[in-house]
C-alpha cells in the first residue's frame, strides 16, 4: 500500500472550514446562515481597481517578474511611506497573497526542527505553514481576561531555546483583534535584540485599527535586519480571491534568499497585480469609510455580546475580529448544534470554535472567533440568534 | 549576527535567469538579443479567454473554493475526457501554476530525506522544489546521443533505495522536448508497481507533440493509485502570467492530503480562473494552429543547427525544447560571451546553459537548452547570429 506523508498526515484541517458539510446542509433545509466564521468581507472591492483589469488591453498573458511587477513595486514605495515605512523596490517581493510571504519567510529564515514563538489563539493557517516547513511552534498564551495583550516577557523566556529563531506577531490581530501597544512593540525589540531572534510581522490588517493608529514593526529602529513583514491586499481592498501580497525587509541575505524561492515559482498571479497597483491611486480617505463602517460594526457586536448574560467579549482594537467567551461546554458542539439543531426565525449562526486556534490543547474552549464581515443589520439578527441559542443549548453552563 | 537556514543556502538559484543582467547591458548597449533561453510563448492568449476576464461583472473579488470554483473544474472535466483522462470534480485540485501542484504533491507524498528518481537533464525547478520540502532528487541520466530517451530499466534499479518513494516524470519533456513512447511508458508502470512508487507527471505540454499523439500516465491501468498528475495552462494557452494549474489523481488520501496544502493557502488566484474556464471553451481546432507554427518553428530550428559545422541537435518530439551540442568549451561561457563580447548585424541570442538542467556536475558542459518561442523569421536570425559566433568564439574545440 503507497502511503502518504507524515507531513501530510499532521497537516492540520482548518478548523473554520470543518463545519461548513452542517453550514450546507442547514441551507439545504432552508435556513438562513448568518456566516461570522470566516474573514470573507462583504465590502465591495473598489471599482476602480477591478476597471483597472477590465480596461487592460496586453495581448499576452505573460510572466511577471518573480518579485512582482516593477511598476506595481515602485508605486507600493509610496503607499508604504505613509505608514512610514520606507523602503526601495528591492526590498519587495510581490507573494501570491500573505500566505506565500509566510511560507518563503519562514523558509528562507528556518530550517526544520527550528522552534518560532507565537502568542497563541492564533491564525490557525500558521500552524499549517510550520508543519509543510517542518518548523515547530511554541505557543505563549494570551488570555481573554487580559484582552489577548502580549503576555508577560517571562513567558517568551521560558520558551526560548537554542533552537529559537524567531517570532510570528499578527498586528492587528487575526483571531483575537488585539492592537498591540508601542510599550509592547518596544518589549518585543528589546527580546530579539537580547536572543537575535527574527521577528516576522503580519500586519495584512493595518488599515483596520479604532483606538489609535497603526505602527508597523518595519519603523522599530536598530532592529532592521530582525523585521520581515508580511502583507496582504485582500482584506484592504477586499481582494480575497486576487491572490496578492508582498514580503518586505530591510535584510539583503533574507532577501536573496526569497528571490531564489520567488523565482522557482515564476512569477505572482499578473492579473491581480494589476487590480493592486490600481488600488495604490486610490484616494486617501478610501479606508475612512470602510474603517467607520467596520468600527460601527465591531462596537455593535461587543456591545450585543457583552449584553447577553454569561458572554464576554474584549474591546479588540482593529482588524475585523474578536473572540468571544460563551457560557457553553463545548464551542465545538455549540457551533455544530447552531448548524443542525437550531434555528429562530428561519436564520441561525455560523461561528468559528476557538479551539483551532490554539496550540496548546484544551485552551479556547468555550470560546468563538466572530467575524463582523456583515453588516449591522446582519450582525443585530445574528445576535438575536445567539441571544436565543445560548437559552435554548443543552450544553448550557454557568460562568 | 542572523543567519539565513540551510535550505535558503542550498536553494539553487535559477539557471536560466542568472544571465540576465548580461542580457540587460547588452540591450542598453543597442544590442537585439533573441530570446531562445525561457519558454515565454510569444504566441497570443487566446482572446476570448481574456475577455472572459474583461466582461466579468461581480463586484466583489472574493476567495474562491481551496480547490478551485466547481465551475471550472465541472468543465475540465470534458478537457480532460478529450485525451482520455476520466476524473470526477473531486480529482482536481486547481494550483497556483503547476509549480504549486508539484509542490503540494511532493509534500502530501514524500517526506524529508525521502527520495525521488529524475531522468536528467529535468526541468531546474524540480530542484528548487524539493530543497523546499527536503526531499532528495536521485537523478539519471538520459543523454543526447539516443535522443534523451528514457534511460534504461537497469538505471531505475541502482537509483532505487529503501527511501525511494516516486519516480518525476516530465512528458513531453522539459527541457529535452523528448516526447516518451508507450513502451517506456509501460516500464515505469512495471517499476512503480514492483517497487510501489509514486510516479508524478508533469504534462504541462500534453498539447504540443509533433511525432505521433500523447499518452497521459493517467491512462495507464492498474496504477490508478499510483499516479500524480501535475498540470498547467500556462503554455496551453500561453498564459504563463495566470498562474493557473492543477493536482490531479484517483488516489483518494492523497487527494485528502493535498487538499489540507490547499486550504492553508485558501484559493488559487480568481481571475485567471476565469480564464482557465473560458479557454476550456476553445474550439477543438484552437491548438491546431498553435501547434502547426511550433513544428515548424522546431523544423526550422533542428535543422539550421544541424547544418552548423560540429552541432548536434535531437528531433524532439514534442514541447518547444530542444537541446544542442555545441563544439564549444563551457557553455555557461559561451552563453555570457554572447551577451557580452558578440553581435551579428547588431543581433545576438540568449540561450540557457544545459548544465543547469542536469543533478550530475559536469553533465551538460557544452551542451544548452533553445527554446523555439520566436517566430521562424527570428529563429533564422538567431540561428544566423549562432552559426557567426561559433566561428567567432574563442573557446571553440572540435567535436
Amino acid at each position: 500500500m503507497l502511503s502518504i506523508s507524515h507531513r501530510g498526515h499532521i497537516m492540520p484541517t482548518s478548523p473554520i472550514r470543518k463545519l461548513v458539510p452542517f453550514a450546507e446542509a442547514a441551507q439545504k433545509k432552508g435556513i438562513h446562515v448568518f456566516h461570522l466564521n470566516i474573514g470573507q468581507p462583504d465590502i465591495e472591492t473598489p471599482k476602480q481597481t477591478l476597471d483597472a483589469v477590465r480596461n487592460s488591453d496586453f495581448k499576452i498573458l505573460e510572466y511577471s517578474h518573480s518579485a512582482g511587477n516593477e511598476s506595481y513595486r515602485k508605486k507600493l514605495i509610496g503607499y508604504y511611506a505613509k505608514s512610514a515605512i520606507h523602503i526601495t523596490t528591492d526590498e519587495i517581493i510581490i507573494t501570491t497573497g500573505a500566505s506565500e510571504a509566510i511560507l518563503f519567510g519562514l523558509m528562507a529564515c528556518m530550517d526544520p526542527g527550528d522552534e518560532i514563538i507565537i502568542p497563541e489563539p492564533f491564525y490557525a493557517n500558521y500552524n499549517a505553514f510550520a508543519v509543510e516547513v517542518g518548523v515547530v511552534v511554541r505557543p505563549i498564551t494570551s488570555t481573554i481576561d487580559k484582552s489577548f495583550a502580549l503576555p508577560p516577557i517571562a513567558e517568551f523566556e521560558k520558551a526560548i531555546t537554542p533552537k529559537t529563531k524567531g517570532i510570528l506577531i499578527c498586528n492587528p490581530n487575526n483571531p483575537t483583534g488585539y492592537l498591540y501597544s508601542k510599550e509592547e512593540m518596544e518589549i518585543l525589540k528589546q527580546i530579539i535584540i537580547k536572543h537575535n531572534l527574527y521577528l516576522f510581522a503580519d500586519e495584512a490588517y493595518r488599515e483596520f485599527c479604532y483606538e489609535g493608529s497603526h505602527t508597523s514593526f518595519m519603523t522599530l529602529t536598530e532592529v532592521e535586519n530582525h523585521i520581515v513583514l508580511m502583507d496582504s491586499i485582500s482584506k484592504r481592498y477586499s481582494a480575497c480571491g486576487g491572490r496578492i501580497g508582498a514580503l518586505i525587509t530591510k535584510n539583503k541575505e533574507v532577501l536573496n534568499s526569497v528571490m531564489k524561492f520567488a523565482q522557482a515559482r515564476l512569477s505572482p498571479p499578473g492579473f491581480a497585480q494589476i487590480l493592486g497597483e490600481a488600488a495604490v491611486d486610490l484616494p486617501d480617505n478610501y479606508f475612512d469609510e470602510t474603517k467607520a463602517e467596520y468600527k460601527k460594526r465591531r462596537d455593535t457586536i461587543v456591545k450585543r455580546l457583552n449584553s447577553i448574560p454569561g458572554v464576554f467579549c474584549p474591546n479588540p482594537g482593529g482588524a475585523f475580529y474578536t473572540i468571544a467567551r460563551l457560557p457553553i461546554d463545548d464551542a465545538e458542539n455549540f457551533c455544530q448544534w447552531l448548524l443542525e439543531s437550531f434555528s429562530y426565525n428561519g436564520q441561525t449562526i455560523m461561528l468559528a470554535p476557538a479551539g483551532g486556534f490554539y496550540s496548546t490543547p484544551g485552551l479556547g474552549k468555550n470560546e468563538v472567533r466572530l467575524a463582523y464581515v456583515l453588516n449591522v443589520t446582519a450582525i443585530n439578527s445574528a445576535m438575536d440568534c445567539l441571544e436565543k441559542a445560548l437559552e435554548d443549548y443543552p450544553g448550557k453552563i454557568s460562568i
